[in-house]
């Protein structure tokens, strides 16, 4: 069994007026941060917000950048071209990083969110375009992707990829997986299970079949109204598994 | 007679489907590019053509951050708190930065767009909550602030500062700027006569009043239908009178 | 004492992902309902579904136009011309009168929003585009304003003006509201007692001063966390001392 | 051969400071204006512009509700639900209206634009919501669909369906068109080919195949650059060839 992971968290899903999630609990329960970048969420005050709370909790920092859609809170799917993805993630994480530069915050990683993150797994030249001008942008940068063909193809080639796995979303067969338009409470129990899962190498999908599975990065969303819950849970659990956590440069270093 | 000045432009003011300026005949003639940033114009795919022109002329490439108000182009004034504009200018120069570096350029400058830069120069926890953000976050960013009693204040405080004059636009009789909502085409002879006056060191208001200015950056706006012939035609007359010019980093290293 | 009044909330001022407000339990406990209409808050859904509680809950229906920030929920003020002030609260009044067209309900009245309610109040030239706009769009439609100097001069030139009072927000010694950029909790008994002052003709500033007031409708801000909690303590008392409570255009229909 | 048709023309798709199309110039030359409502292009101070133009111009004037997308001027595809869709024009149809009424100018039709014409086209769940949405909300109001599978399926549940045929766009051996992200020049002796060649029931595919097509009404894009001379040249050969035109509700009811 595996025994070191990194746990990282999607935040900084504000907006405004708008307030989502409970950064200031859930960021100090894990060792990566990904933050939206005003596209689908977010907003310049939120992320400097964000950011000085994971400075705190020393939590690394990555960009979460989405789809130019923020009623959609970048959930629907549109038709980027691979330019305009490539773009748009360039954009949102040059952002991130002006702010978080003033806090002398590095941002380690990016994680593309919600229907950028699908499209990004879907489509072979988007997945190219984005990978491509983040190495030529920031080439010490990590790139968060699904664990799974996409990830190993770009990681293949050379790219640092950081492979991913998710303790709260449900898995069809062929190891996709199953967006919920609004995440809804979840059993921390059951979410637990599935995290503990993947570090025995497996997921069971939603129709009882087991799919191999390789992470070094399982996501809790920030979004899920018991967020907090579910990362408590899972981390005394490997706790008292003896599972190590680390930021997802350290795991990715460390497995090799 | 000042004999060395740095040239500048706002370009990358495209949006989308919109085209506005003609960049790739006005940057090779300016020595310095202000890229707009997303929020009162250029998006991610114009931000990237813009900086190529901008590599590929050798211009000096600056953010050119503006108000959330593509519908205004940023020319109408919004209350944003001191805290608020310093985020929104870090954000936009790291969006900008964040491309740049996929093409090596780097990011020399920043000088804020329309109502943002009145609102610096007229309200003063603004001026200092912005300058020091970005003096935190890009401690070698060139600020550029309208010639005047603003940029001296930041200058005193150790701040780098590039003091800008207009060659297109009225001044009042206290030195400030008048802006147009929508910029007309102007004499470039004209506009020429007021950038060879601001090398001696006055400008003539619109009342006919003489004002005393040290500029070490003069600018043609990209958005003004005649801007290349402006700029050719100043250019021409610094030729003819033997007045250099540079990027404003040089141009301020040289001045002192 | 005043012994018929209307009660108006603010609502559906979620925002795609995010929610904002208890309008299912907050629009059954008031007359009239102001809907945020897609720039300062909410979005066609919202709206939608904010009319449907507003449909079934039998209150009156208004549209609540606000200035185009959804980053500042409509409360940083924006320098609008007279004539953008007038086509925005056209096309939002517009946006949703569509979609409540589709439940056969109609709009009945504009309230305009936070930034966009006070440049009405400040400035004559807005107050008139807006107004003159309105009536010739949709003759029938009232218009809310603050119960004072800007609403006298409207209504004086015979346009349908509904005087308002705030029984949740302070007033300073000219009878103008003080603005929370965020609304935190209020005590319900204060609020309770304000309203009540209103019905008598009078408030009271925050300096402790008298300040006459003449109002048709009371409102409570449906942003404020405990709103729920105002609006019944309201109008159980109201219900105890004998106060009835109508829709907007039954009360000015009556007070004449 | 057909003797009576409807010319159309997308018009108001400016933005802010931005210029697209010349629509003083292409309003007076079609029997109908379909103007965007700013969700992919316009504003309400250009909607107001162009709905004077139509209002001098006598041109029957209808919605052009599009995609929330101004970076992609609305032909990027995304994945509305159909209650989205339907929100979506009803919220920009009754906005155009709201101004409309305020130059007592009806607004007559409703034509989906771009990404979100295809979309009602391709998804049967879409139209059906899109149209039962519109019914309700303005009975009167004219659907324009493209002429074919689509527009023939809702016309039969009773629906006013207005068909359309295009003048400027290639079609597939299907009898769908295919659409330029960025219309180019045309030549307006070919587009006048086409046009006549709707008016004999049939259109050549690019493939050179011939597909059966009856139009009530033929569009000329507002963007594409000599939309102008276009215009021009198919009405100089309707007037030669004695074709009449008039707006689309005259022509659905001559029509039967």
């Amino acid at each position: 069994m595996q025994t070191l992971v990194d746990l990282n968290a999607d935040a900084g899903e504000s907006f405004g007026r708008w307030t989502l999630g409970a950064d200031d609990q859930l960021i100090p329960l894990v060792n990566s941060v990904n933050i939206a970048c005003g596209w689908h969420a977010g907003d310049p005050g939120t992320m400097h917000r964000t950011l000085r709370i994971a400075r705190d909790a020393g939590a690394s920092v990555g960009a979460h950048p989405g789809m130019p859609d923020l009623a959609g809170f970048g959930r629907r799917a549109i038709a980027l071209s691979p330019q305009e993805a490539a773009d748009a993630c360039l954009y949102q994480f040059g952002a991130l990083r002006g702010i978080a530069d003033s806090f002398g915050v590095p941002v380690t990683h990016v994680k593309p969110h919600g229907a950028l993150y699908g499209l990004t797994l879907r489509d072979e030249n988007v997945a190219d375009a984005v990978v491509d001008a983040l190495a030529n942008a920031a080439p010490e940068t990590n790139i968060v992707l699904l664990a799974g063909h996409t990830a190993q193809r770009i990681a293949a080639k050379g790219y640092p990829v950081v492979r991913e796995a998710f303790a709260d979303l449900d898995y069809d067969d062929s190891g996709h997986i199953v967006i919920e338009p609004v995440p809804r409470a979840k059993s921390p129990q059951q979410c637990t299970e599935q995290a503990m899962s993947v570090l025995r190498g497996e997921l069971v999908s939603m129709n009882g079949e087991t799919v191999p599975v390789d992470a070094d990065t399982i996501c809790v969303h920030g979004d899920r109204p018991n967020a907090v819950e579910i990362a408590e849970t899972i981390r005394s659990r490997f706790d008292a598994e003896g599972v190590g956590t680390a930021p997802m440069a350290t795991v990715l270093a460390k497995r090799g």
